[in-house]
């Protein structure tokens, strides 16, 4: 049965193991695609409020963040970020993690989630969100440069986490 | 006549004199009301890849500054922040710095600006900026807790600096 927790330290090589491919790919996060180890940490574990692992019994098969998506009069809006291993996708790990992320938001303090630049051509994920009842609130022009595709718009995605 | 420069290292002082009042009312931007001086100079200076000063004869009465909005896939579109000193507003200076910034933006190889967070309340910003060229593409609900309307909504304004 798939767990989520918070990661601690030693989880770290088995979370680069699954982030690693996703970012030298390109072609759904805006990192550099030579995004180094540290500068991954960094990211991924030194400025998130909180950071996260899914496991079935066996090694990390996915993980997310949470952080404030803005400083100060921003920052009851929370962003996260989820990758799932390649070899563990269509398993509903996503989907887990994002209901998962939208709980603990909530305890977190948090009122909304916005995802900041979700890549039109991953459809899959933009189908997802949708689902989890995020709504496309923008879409940026041009505003991620897909390695095979070239320009490809970018939406931003919002929901409300408690009732205003 | 308004002249508008990079900013030199002792420029600091009097960006900082035409930055503090703006943070600190928290109405326009996403700082902590109480940032400290050298987390506002690492937001500010550090951060950006140019900050910039308009004058005129006398102290600095405006200051903004260029940055990627994103790393990698998304460091093709920069985002930009302008302050205008409280006793010098309405005087073009806004504008002025909108002007230059965008040609600044070309010249550093950037493709399009995108401002993250503009607060609804802030009408003449608005106003401005789509008098220059910026569209709304998206609204988020609630995303800025204004320190006297509560939480308001901002958008996400957009330009393409060149034909794409």
């Amino acid at each position: 049965m798939l767990q989520i927790r918070s990661m601690q330290d030693d989880d770290w090589p088995e979370i680069w193991a699954v982030l690693e491919p996703t970012f030298r790919r390109g072609d759904t996060y805006a990192f550099r695609q030579d995004i180094t180890q540290n500068e991954a940490h960094h990211y991924w574990v030194e400025l998130p409020a909180a950071t996260y692992v899914a496991q079935d019994g066996g090694p990390v098969l996915g993980t997310y963040y949470i952080k404030p998506n803005q400083p100060g009069a921003g920052s009851h809006v929370c962003n996260c970020g989820y990758v799932v291993a390649e070899a563990a996708r269509g398993q509903g790990i996503a989907s887990a993690m994002c209901q998962h992320s939208q709980e603990q938001a909530r305890a977190l303090g948090f009122r909304a989630m916005q995802y900041n630049l979700v890549v039109a051509s991953n459809t899959g994920a933009v189908r997802l969100w949708r689902r989890h009842g995020f709504e496309i609130v923008g879409t940026l022009p041009g505003a991620f440069k897909h390695p095979q595709l070239g320009y490809v718009d970018a939406h931003v995605m919002y929901k409300h986490l408690i009732d205003s």
